[in-house]
């Protein structure tokens, strides 16, 4: 089926850009220096909630993005409409023209989704004619730093559950409406068994699941009425929502209903938790739903919950069996943007030749990593991940890792390695087969539940640390 | 030109919704209680980021979703294929086959886009078959709530700067593509003057402005070549981004091209500062422009601000004329979600008469105002809003307003007063002419700076006050 992302960059494609990006592309142009190859990489420099690792996810976006990429005829009448400080035009028609011919022709390498990536990784690295590496920057980082936030939080939040399913129920309190279709996403990716959104199992194939709301207790006389009323139409569908007026009694009704179903041959599925105390009432739920014989029948709690509040109500001994997250996870609320980051890292000389580039800060970690960089993850014998090491294959090659201060290091020369990064496009052609996205989440799985077990070493390769030192101080 | 919004809504449509809306839907026909009339409300119980107020935006989404809702036949098959938890169909075809005849053959009153709006007032007032009074919910809610909590952070960022223009910057930090076009469009509403994101621009013909990226001083040898360059390529458009190396060579370099600018008939029009103590090193930077004669060239400021760190920043002293401002804008951290609702507030009987109901909660703030709910804003003489009542119109028309505790009692009997509410769909066509964006945005600015400034009273008619609490005793 046609995604709905294909119409959006069809519809905006070219434009999804900062206005900088094209007066930059324009002056390279300019310059005859649009067709100069570089290289680009996109990485965090700290992961999001104080989690060691991110879940990577976003690729899929970028693939259909960079696929589609182009600027269209009203883009580029739109452009040639903008106008300098002096009101002349800002682009000259030869450049329109030339843009108007632009399709992505560079190659991407990425680390596939759900991988567990560190800070200072190169979890996209681009290299294509300057130009176009400059052009795409921030629809790639858009796509990765929402869907990596997403995912990571979830991933969070599927682990503070320890086993409990946790459903997502985000759409309403999204930041839009593809906000909400991504992060329905993603957070699949970082283990949600299902989502709400009708849409994301429509767009994405991910399970969808739902109970019913005040509202429909509110269409008729009493509560009773309601939950009669829904058990006949949706026997097989019975998760009750008792707080609309009074939990207790609710919980009671829920019951009475139970055995109705139960005659009908049915199960009562569940009741639904979405206020008030959740720890006396999931036990008094609990306990009132044993003493009635529905000792499967679930409770599912929903209010304002994330990671921490799931932890305190495990530790204060809430008998809740099933979590929906809303809006704390489709927003990543407290920590709502991923700083991801997109820094050229060498670009290639008139003799073909590649110099690398850095860009300086006073803060030494901003200071970006030069190079073509490539990420290896080592394991152990066992083949268990032991350090994960951020390289430039074109210069150096061996296994002497350092942390990213440069004071602590290993030698990983014993040690089998995998590049993180595998080819996606390789000159403008789309190379890579995507996965389903159940297979990323069972990957975004494994790698959670290993990488939050240890403290995991995410280091660079001394000679290239040595490298960037250097740099550093010359330029 | 096509809205990229008209494909969102092509593609997705019906299926903006949670899964219960669908079964509650579906309970509801099966009741033959689908095409009851009912009336809903769309509120927010606490205006976001300590405000008092918020700023209305989002209904210019919500109309071309309404205009567009149908489910197609892509939908109804992937409604078809979903499963109870017995394995069987959820939905009977006859069901689906009603709902691929559904359209919006509802009412519409919402409150206009740029309003100043407070806690409880319904912002949208839907009048509607009931099954399609609830499928919409999530929609509505999702485009109101992300809209309107972006205008309202845009204007406390408008409004610490003072009058110092504000760029948005925030495309690549935003919550999905579509959430950077939709943060693009509320901060305009807002008072942004302007957008880096030119799909914004080609969107919703929000101006369009940029400097340049880290990216272009690293292509080239040295700064100088790279700010000379620059100039050569748009003269028109020089604002050098200084602090890629060195801040203060930085500046240096920029003067010397500005210069050179001059000589050429051209001005120098700003540098941009992006780290470092923006205090220091703006002050700094207007020192040497002005002993070199810029005197009219600007100090753009751009590093992870909000409304806090300006006001810190002009009260430091700061030597800033524009700002730019990104992640803290389009994602509203710190609050990532304004907690709009969506509740039912009365249903039409068998006899046509009207039934207000409520939703309860121990909280009172929570328990809904039961009705059929207008909004009035009332004047003093000189035209000046002193106070906002919500009434039921269809059962009270007095003036004695309470505040929402039901303590303060005034009397508004000698006043004028507006609906604040206007008609937007009737019987589900269209009868609102969209205000340009400009008009919302100027509209929005004076809105904001009145009541920013003064203590306002937003409260509730006196008798519907006692009718809610009745009801909440007795239900």
């Amino acid at each position: 089926m046609a995604s709905h992302y294909s119409n959006y960059y069809t519809q905006q494609s070219g434009l999804t850009a900062d206005l900088y990006h094209l007066t930059m592309a324009y002056g390279l142009w300019k310059r005859e220096k649009s067709e100069t190859p570089a290289v680009f990489h996109l990485f965090f420099r700290q992961a999001p909630f104080g989690n060691n690792f991110a879940i990577l996810a976003g690729l899929d976006m970028v693939i259909d993005f960079l696929t589609e990429w182009h600027f269209s005829a009203a883009h580029i009448q739109y452009l040639g409409r903008l106008k300098g400080k002096s009101g002349d035009p800002l682009f000259p028609v030869a450049f329109l023209n030339y843009l108007q011919r632009l399709t992505f022709s560079g190659s991407l390498h990425a680390i596939p989704e759900g991988t567990a990536v560190f800070a200072h990784q190169p979890l996209l690295r681009v290299k294509a004619p300057l130009v176009q590496g400059i052009l795409i920057e921030s629809a790639l980082l858009n796509m990765v730093n929402f869907s990596t936030l997403i995912a990571t939080k979830a991933n969070r939040i599927v682990r503070a559950a320890a086993g409990d399913p946790v459903l997502e129920f985000g759409l309403r309190r999204a930041q839009g409406l593809d906000g909400a279709l991504t992060a329905s996403r993603s957070a699949f990716i970082g283990g949600c068994v299902a989502t709400s959104h009708v849409g994301a199992g429509f767009e994405y194939g991910i399970p969808v699941k739902g109970t019913h709301a005040h509202a429909w207790v509110m269409c008729f006389d009493t509560e009773m009425e309601a939950f009669e009323a829904y058990a006949d139409a949706l026997p097989d569908n019975c998760i009750f929502l008792v707080d609309t007026y009074n939990t207790t009694a609710g919980i009671d009704h829920a019951i009475a209903i139970g055995h109705k179903l139960r005659a009908r041959g049915y199960d009562l599925h569940g009741i639904r938790l979405d206020s008030g105390d959740l720890v006396y009432l999931s036990k008094l739920a609990r306990q009132k739903l044993n003493q009635a014989g529905f000792t499967d029948t679930i409770v599912v709690a929903s209010d304002s919950l994330d990671e921490s509040r799931i932890i305190e109500l495990k530790q204060a001994g809430a008998a809740i069996d099933t979590w929906g997250i809303g809006t704390h996870l489709v927003t990543a609320k407290g920590e709502p943007a991923l700083g991801g980051v997109y820094k050229l890292g060498a670009i290639q000389q008139p003799d073909s030749s590649w110099k690398a580039v850095i860009k300086h800060s006073d803060t030494p970690a901003k200071t970006s990593i030069p190079g073509q960089l490539d990420v290896r993850r080592y394991y152990d014998k066992q083949g268990s991940p032991v350090a994960d090491m951020v390289l430039d294959e074109s210069l150096y090659a061996d296994h002497q890792w350092v942390d990213m201060s440069g004071e602590h290091l290993i030698s990983l020369e014993n040690h089998t390695y995998t590049k993180m990064q595998v080819p996606i496009f390789t000159n403008g052609k789309l190379v890579y087969s995507r996965p389903e996205l159940a297979q990323i989440q069972q990957y975004a799985r494994q790698q959670g539940d290993y990488f939050a077990e240890r403290r995991y070493a995410s280091g660079i390769q001394k000679r290239l640390f040595h490298k960037k030192q250097q740099m550093s101080k010359t330029t």
